[in-house]
């Protein structure tokens, strides 16, 4: 149900702006010619964009800004420069007014975060929001959060993001009952965090209609052991960033193989179909775009380095989730963790300071 | 100054035990003929292999033990069944008794720890262990500790573990003044959990002959940004299954990749020998033997499933470590804390029990 669906576009966010927006936005034309974007920036850099495509233009309407937030500005100094003004504020406010389903930014992911917490503000049920990505696996894909959202989440706010991730993974993957994992040190109950071991019991003892794994660890990321892989932001960044590190490595130390002697080089030639098709396996941008989940409206961060190829599959996000309504899901489920809030015992809000600090 | 040195081995350790113990140390006898071995284990089980071996049987003294730690064995389990009696206790305490100048073991790493914590005890001005492992980057090695023994270390404990990574990096890379970072999710100041944020104002401060770099993300690990990567054990413990799990699964895809047409077949056969050597540098056996820190004693954990290659290479670490007199470079460093434990202000002390717990 792609059909009367707006997408609310930032055109100045990321590291190439605009063309990056308007050729991604062509991309996603092609797959979903029913969907409108209306994009937020300047107009003066973005109407020769739009006149080379025009199958952008067609289904879009441009909303002039001045103001465009840097990649390197604070959240505090975003919020404050560029607050009812600012491309990047603008998209998010579609979202709040109605008049967009969805935002997608490739703009600074803290002042994007802190912007999208200030207009749409978390969900009932929900503290703290979670950014939630795709990673590729053994299986296909898995979902994997927090990111980078909230530092230092209790036992509680991970039972959230598991029930808000195992709903995005039901919309995203068409699955009727993804299975859901805690990343931990080790399988047995004992070992872990105080927050994790917490989490599991909550998540065992819920009778949640969740099919919960239990605790999985590092390189069960890879393996796709379950659908939804629940962390806290500080560890999932890390995770995420240590893989993206070391897929680069490995690929460096391929080229330099690929390279060593003119037999390699041959090899090479022969191989070159299949190093294409690996190249496309371990394409980062065939996975872009993360949701920030706990929000009432629905918020997608491209990577800030994509391409119109990148940026469009993060378009694909957000109109995967908008037309699925995965909003209402999520306030369905998270309804019934009501009950489990007391069974977990003493709340520990000690943190919450912390994850405040983690976006200023 | 390999010359007079003792290496205890646990005989019965690992997946594959006394073989792959025997066999690793024949290999690294080859490298070090001078290092003599005190193996303890069951005989009848080692006697055949050492026949098998007589470069190792010239070198080695073997003492009979009957209780063997199974690799599922629970720390406590281990401690009750095992002490004093079992392989892995007695390899320990050789080195507390000065019979060895370091102990490898390739058995149950929560045993491992929980042993060596009651046999060697912390060393003064340190409160938690930390195990320190090489992993391999774009610019050859860098340590990364703590990958596990220590969940929740404040930052006065993570500093101290700055100080140890430090003093290790001397000894195994031979670097005057190797660079230390601490991993977090961003590089600016207000970023990241409490701890490590406290843990940089510390070692900013303390004004420590240390080369501090400040904070590295996920992918500066295998960039090889810093010589020494320092995080808690749950963090670190994650970091290094997702980067395994990663090389797995790339090195699965390319697999896949060689083997999908006629064309990369035949390209496969030219470029074998570019594979292999990559297929070497990514062999984990290379990086095998991680090193327990900030006990009075130096012990090396082998992977449990690794081969003889991989064990003399958990061999090689307990003869370079030793050789170089690693503790007593580490004390006197330590003792350049004492007065920035005060600069920390308050400690955070809550999170003892958790740490137990997870060698539980």
């Amino acid at each position: 149900m792609t059909r009367g669906l707006t997408i609310a576009l930032d055109g100045m966010g990321g590291d190439h702006g605009p063309a990056t927006v308007i050729g991604g936005a062509d991309i996603a034309s092609v797959r979903h010619p029913d969907v409108r974007f209306l994009i937020f920036g300047d107009e003066a850099q973005m109407r020769p964009l739009l006149n080379e495509h025009p199958r952008v233009a067609a289904v879009s309407e441009i909303v002039h800004t001045e103001v465009s937030i840097a990649m390197d500005d604070k959240p505090s100094q975003a919020l404050r420069r560029g607050r009812k003004t600012s491309s990047m504020w603008l998209a998010i406010d579609a979202v709040k007014t109605g008049r967009a389903q969805a935002a997608v930014s490739a703009g600074n992911t803290g002042a994007l975060m802190a912007m999208a917490k200030v207009i749409l503000k978390t969900m009932p049920n929900v503290e703290r929001p979670a950014l939630a990505a795709m990673w590729p696996t053994a299986r296909g894909e898995s979902i994997v959060l927090d990111l980078g959202a909230t530092i230092g989440p209790d036992a509680l706010q991970l039972v959230q993001f598991a029930v808000m991730g195992e709903a995005y993974a039901r919309v995203i993957f068409g699955l009727e009952h993804p299975t859901v994992g805690l990343l931990n040190i080790g399988e047995e109950e004992v070992k872990g965090t105080e927050q994790v071991k917490d989490a599991a019991q909550m998540l065992r003892d819920a009778k949640l209609p969740m099919r919960f794994h239990g605790f999985v660890e590092g390189d069960d990321i890879s393996k796709g052991t379950v659908d939804v892989v629940v962390t806290d932001g500080y560890t999932g960044n890390i995770a995420l960033k240590t893989a993206e590190g070391t897929v680069r490595l490995i690929v460096e130390f391929l080229r330099a193989a690929m390279a060593s002697s003119i037999l390699s080089r041959i090899g090479y030639l022969f191989a070159q179909g299949a190093f294409r098709a690996l190249s496309k396996k371990l394409d980062p941008r065939a996975s872009n775009g993360a949701l920030f989940l706990g929000l009432n409206g629905l918020v997608v961060k491209s990577h800030g380095g994509t391409d119109g190829l990148g940026y469009a599959a993060a378009i694909d996000v957000a109109i995967d989730v908008a037309s699925a309504d995965l909003l209402k899901k999520i306030v369905t489920d998270l309804d019934a963790l009501k009950n489990i809030e007391l069974a977990g015992g003493g709340r520990k809000n000690s943190i919450s300071e912390e994850s405040e600090a983690a976006i200023s």
